[in-house]
């Protein structure tokens, strides 16, 4: 009977919820956008729920005298915006210490040292700051003794801007910390529908069957934003999409998506094999560039039903970083050889979408006849939406009901995670902050998987700036530069619109 | 941009009406309760939607005075219950033509004759008459030279009791019309969700690379219904639920399911494959009726709520007449070699369902780990369901959202075909009917069919003569008798239980 129960759709329990042991957790960069948005609403919510254990401390480190006093009121602020009742706010606030420091004076250290005092407790040190903090911040820590044999780091996106810098980075981290205790966040890793696309290769017999080239025609992955440059213009415009968007986000949704299973859902196991897709990536290099990517800009245009600038309008200056990238790869490995993989993703698109669509090979033989006989076979889809309206959609071809000629056309079975599972869908940061005091590292990047994924990517930035230092041009609010259409089109393929938005 | 607009979920227009050519169709039985509940209604709806073209007649023989005046009102009483509007009822009442004949005597068959004149246009004669009336109509008709070349007649189950009383019928029939000629209606056939069976296996890919007994791991039919012994009495009690359901409708079902892929959608190309599967069937003879057969009878219990008489109450006396049928067969084929195919049907059911549910293998090796690790895998399930809510239904696990502990449970996939298709559904009877106008037999049963599902029937009720001679009693509202359960158990399986009611 038990199985009934499982099967019917109800609200389901939530996840038991395991206190975490006691910790101490110091925010570099308390004061920045992040931290602001993110950390503090996720750990408010994960206090809200009592998993944080009483004993535990949250320290913010923050440079300026006023943001001693003003911060606290500021994420007083934040947490009733994210609905949080008064008491829940007090109860976070009582948690918050704060505690000056400047990441660049180890004398300014010594505070931060005297807030966390003599404790066992498990300490992480949360490194929000732009990636050039990265080494000082960690040295400092070492400097001033503040590093226990259990202490851990979480280095924020982006982890450098190429192979090189991102070597530099880790290997002044490992001087410091083991790989074991070095937590490199992509948040896109702590996302529900990321996570279950590992459930769904690997709790389902289903689709593993026909998870390699003998019946998956192609596969496509996009992250479609609508919004312009927003707030991070320096960073964003020094850095380019690619490597905003494409070396982290984009690249974990594919290894997540092709990779072998893993012996036990360990973090080493998992990572083993999404180092393993990385390895097979075909490298896109020198002329090879210009045929199997496209990047592009956006120039004026509609988004969202608004009148919009251009990139360099925003900006306020000419620019070639590129704003769009549409990517054709492949990967050399037994199960994907021969399956093209289009990545797409940029800013001001037509719509706010992510998901990662598979197209199956049509059928072998139209039992159906040609022509005449009925409408033209789509081939099955399989779409993982990520974003918005997260859920999975099958895209069958159906009979359309009627006594007269057979008319089939394609139907899609859905289930949309919001009306599966009544119970509330943690923002990606709640899960990874408390998987750091866990210690698990398995929704984290491992120090050869970005590098890996640098050294695939430096080439394709190396051929832009030989072969197109000059980014296409394409409107707000629509579907990217024309040339990634034809990128696609050229193999006789289409993107996949989105089905459910 | 085509297939853009195809994807989408919006009112589809329904499959073309292209008109019959002109016909004459005889009705024998025209009084009787099949004619009225479904053969009348059915023609009115398609000469409402403009598909019989305007010369065609619709003959209704009957045997007493009485009918002829007052069958055309009863009718007209029923295509209003249908919600056809007057002047609907009164278009479809001017094709109608009340002939007075007795089927067992041929001089009656003159008026008949008279009223068919000497046309040109297709006749069909419709036999919804009891089997023992086959054999003289058709004789009657050949002595009365009424049949045309391309004249058809049209048989409603059942087709004789046994492969003898079947091969007797078809033999004689044949000696007046050639198979090409004789339609053998199953109205399961003529659903749409049967229909719809060739298409989900021949038009995606997607299940196909799964279908065989490599991935699945077993087979589940049921077609439960409600209601008691209801007005057909005499007749149920001496077929039993065997004949009555099992030998036609759950075997036609079976061979939709299983079927090789044919090479063409044609109806000899469909019948051939279909006989292959009723051929492959393990014969069950002897003592093994005991072991992979359960029948069962009702007595009292709860249906829908009320208290109901147990089956012989109803009857008026004691029988052992089966009510409910389980069996365990196996097809020996290289597809399904190994593959357990349970089949179950019964009246006075918990729940009036009939669906197809595929189990599928589960997963080779959990990465989730045992025990503490998550909840147990469940395997894939695919359901096809004919009534109620039909649609397709795929089981899958997912990932419980949560930040806690991984929580793995069974969701569905849904599509009905209420919401997928904005079109009225058509009832069987609507497609049968001008299929045999049009000369399409693809939807009715082959000679073959019939008596090689008497063949594989014959011995089972030989069978239960000489080792079950009593069925099982069960209560009203129930699953069926215990017996039924312990035919699964035995196996370490389970019913499924509906889903989706």
């Amino acid at each position: 009977m038990d199985a009934i129960v499982d099967r019917a759709i109800r609200p389901e329990a939530a996840p038991q919820r395991t206190p975490v042991p006691p910790f101490d957790l110091v925010i570099f960069g308390a004061s920045g956008d992040l931290a602001l948005r993110k950390l503090f609403p996720a750990l408010a919510q994960r206090n809200t729920e009592g998993v944080l254990p009483p004993e535990s401390r949250i320290l913010a480190i923050v440079r300026k005298d006023e943001d001693v006093v003003g911060l606290p009121d500021q994420i007083a602020g934040r947490l009733k915006e994210e609905g949080l009742a008064a008491d829940q706010i007090e109860g976070f606030l009582r948690r918050l210490t704060m505690v000056q420091a400047d990441a660049l004076k180890p004398e300014t250290f010594e505070a931060l040292k005297t807030a966390l005092g003599d404790t066992d407790r498990v300490r992480s040190f949360y490194l929000s700051t732009p990636p050039d903090l990265f080494i000082p911040i960690c040295q400092n820590l070492a400097k001033a003794e503040i590093l226990t044999p259990t202490s851990r780091v979480i280095l924020e996106k982006p982890l450098g801007r190429d192979l090189a810098s991102a070597r530099e980075i880790n290997d002044a981290v490992a001087a410091i910390l083991p790989e074991s205790r070095t937590y490199r966040i992509d948040h896109y890793l702590g996302k529900e529908t990321v996570q279950n696309l590992l459930v769904l290769r690997f709790a389902n017999t289903l689709f593993e069957r026909s998870w390699s080239s003998r019946d998956i025609d192609n596969i496509q992955i996009t992250v479609a934003e609508t919004v312009g440059l927003e707030t991070r213009a320096g960073y964003y415009d020094k850095a380019g999409h690619m490597r905003d968007m494409v070396q982290n986000h984009v690249m974990q949704l594919l290894c997540l998506f092709a990779i072998e299973p893993p012996n036990m859902l360990e973090a080493d196991a998992v990572r083993d094999e999404k180092v393993r897709v990385l390895k097979a990536l075909r490298p896109i290099v020198g002329p090879d560039v210009q045929r199997h990517t496209v990047r592009g800009q956006y120039g004026p245009g509609q988004s969202e039903g608004q009148r919009v600038r251009g990139y360099a309008d925003e900006l306020g200056h000419a620019s070639n970083t590129e704003t769009f990238v549409a990517i054709r790869c492949e990967l050399d490995t037994w199960r994907w050889a021969g399956v093209p993989i289009y990545l797409r993703t940029g800013k001001r698109m037509a719509q706010r979408y992510s998901e990662i669509a598979v197209t199956f090979k049509p059928v072998p033989h139209s039992i159906f006849g040609q022509g005449g006989g009925c409408d033209r076979l789509d081939a099955n889809r399989l779409v993982i939406r990520l974003q918005p309206n997260d859920g999975v959609q099958l895209q069958l071809m159906m009979k359309v009901p009627g006594s007269g000629k057979l008319k089939i056309v394609p139907r899609q079975l859905d289930l949309r995670y919001e009306t599966a599972f009544d119970v509330r869908t943690p923002d990606a940061y709640e899960r990874l902050l408390t998987d750091v005091i866990r210690g698990d590292q398995t929704l984290f990047m491992r120090r050869d998987e970005v590098e890996q994924a640098w050294a695939w990517i430096d080439p394709i930035i190396a051929g832009w700036q030989e072969y197109a230092p000059q980014p296409h041009r394409y409107a707000a609010g629509s579907w990217g530069p024309s040339q990634a259409i034809g990128l696609i089109e050229r193999d006789g393929r289409s993107w996949a619109d989105p089905d459910f938005v």
